[in-house]
């Protein structure tokens, strides 16, 4: 089959690579119908050195369930199915208590012999603990909505509820990337009244009061601190949702944080240490967050895609064919696209 | 009136001062029965540089009121008093959500022409937002029980309140000083079935289990998280208190904090930047915790030391006269006593 490869920093190929098959009798596979570029999958397209073993690359795709091992029960050949961006078996402790990303045996998706999310198809493990089904046709519409499930909508309502945001509240986002606008779309679902957007491309803050920003600042570090204080009466607002993963980012979350209050992560951090020292210390700021356990969430979200009353699909503004995927990078790293789907 | 006064690192001294009067309507004069030595008084007596203006030291005391301002309603002469480590209005915003430390109108005790605890009395602003009456004498055996309503104990509470600490889980107290074993009570008080107490000092560790430490672990480093994940089925705890305020100690609350885990540090911060990088990220681990609104709980916890079911008061192993006060900061620096009581 087909699939995403990335040798270095810049270098994104498509190339033939083993078709999966089923290997555990846990496992399924499938065939991709959708997948799509993430905000991360830049930091190696950034960075990566070069290597002889290019890792394949993606992690949020939904497709259709071709073959199941013999223990495979809750999905069955033909389903069409959304995968979380890591597989998770879905019953050890750390799976019960919904954080399925710290799975005891579950990983992430284009190491160690699994496939990624921008190809062809892909060996799922742990089928049972890692697909969720849809409820609608390959066809339909909803699909890039859908689709968002996988990650982005996911790591979003992740900053929201970890931050503890609640109906009547004000709230903070930092970054109007499309885990920003998903955590703008996530904190007026959990009914936040103001909901304040950090960001200084109006294309996307534009999208972002679409969703539900109710102000929007285009300023940064102080400037912006100031004008989200004034926003607030001077105070700042009790949830701040640090969608960036930059250390800037989390210093401008923590100047409008409120004392008291609760700054989420759940931009991939690119900083080895958080600057939140004596000052914060002093104003009870609390850190929460981190990477989204995006199966525990999946369930409680679909209803409002299926129902039309989120459309969080809309980050998506480009589409390319998965032979062009590294046009979609370019497009994505260039911040000509917002994010961009890939279809194979 | 006699207080005492920092020089510079290593160099206090008892001198007198102006005798503290009402200023403002709402002051009232307190006269200092009982006061202490915190831990956090061991960082400027380590490292301040000689000042021309010395600063008056202490903030956990408690004493009889002798006058009061006109606008003074809850408390009068002759009332024995507990004082916060901080004064607060108790009626801004922060105030009435039960974070007295953020006051838009309080402040620390020793500065901007208030006194310190560690004198004859005290000035204290908004009296009625700040002082709670005890409801014993001033003979009373309870008084040092009483004072550590004022900073330590409450501190402890705060660790573990913000960390969630709920009945029958298991919690980590990081540090054996007199902030971690207070949380150890406050752990215990919260239902805690677990309470693993890091800490290398016998004597100290010893009077941890009597509070109610289930595990001592004395080892430090990677060697002192071993020991924790042996004694927690691998995983950890899902709370953990850091009472130290060190950035090795915040390295350890990581290696010992379950996935999906809390920190809550009360140790005030000796760092500038806190080590929760993308490893913490993806185990997705909290930080909280800050400084304690000790004015929050001490009506809250004092019922427990008037019935005698918590003896607070057990981290004071030593007592000294206001004058020898210089003395009881070199037991404490040279780890000769856990906490020190100062008799006016």
């Amino acid at each position: 089959m087909r699939a995403t490869l990335l040798h270095q920093a810049g270098d994104v190929r498509v190339a033939d690579v083993a078709d999966p098959k089923v290997q555990q009798p846990t496992d399924a596979v499938v065939r991709i119908v959708l997948g799509c570029i993430c905000g991360s999958d830049l930091w190696p397209y950034k960075s990566q050195p070069l290597t002889e073993h290019p890792r394949q690359m993606g992690h949020e795709f939904l497709g259709v369930v071709e073959e199941t091992g013999p223990q495979v029960t809750t999905v069955k050949i033909g389903d069409l199915v959304v995968v979380p961006f890591t597989y998770s078996d879905g019953t050890c402790e750390y799976c019960r208590a919904g954080l399925h990303t710290s799975c005891e045996h579950g990983g992430p998706w284009g190491v160690n012999g699994v496939d990624g999310g921008q190809g062809q198809a892909a060996r799922v493990p742990f089928a049972d603990g890692t697909l969720v089904p849809l409820p609608v046709g390959e066809d339909s519409e909803l699909l890039p909505d859908l689709l968002t499930l996988s990650d982005v909508l996911c790591t979003g309502y992740h900053a929201a509820r970890t931050a503890g945001v609640r109906a009547g509240e004000s709230v903070t986002v930092v970054g109007d990337g499309a885990v920003g606008l998903s955590a703008v779309i996530a904190a007026k679902l959990l009914g936040a009244e103001q909901i304040i957007l950090m960001g200084r491309h109006a294309a996307r803050t534009d999208l972002g009061r679409a969703f539900g920003a109710t102000d929007v600042v285009a300023a940064r570090g102080e400037e912006g601190v100031a004008a989200v204080r004034e926003l607030t009466g001077g105070r700042g607002t009790g949830r701040v949702l640090e969608c960036v993963g930059l250390k800037d980012a989390l210093v401008q979350a923590a100047g409008v944080v409120r004392d008291g209050g609760t700054i989420s992560r759940v931009g991939a951090p690119q900083y080895p240490e958080v600057p939140l020292g004596f000052p914060e210390f002093l104003r009870n700021i609390t850190l929460t967050g981190g990477v989204a356990p995006a199966r525990a969430y999946i369930n409680e979200l679909m209803p409002h895609i299926l129902d039309g009353s989120i459309r969080p699909g809309r980050v998506f503004d480009r589409t390319v064919a998965l032979e062009d995927v590294a046009e979609g990078y370019r497009l994505m790293n260039d911040r000509e696209a917002l994010k961009v789907l890939v279809r194979p």
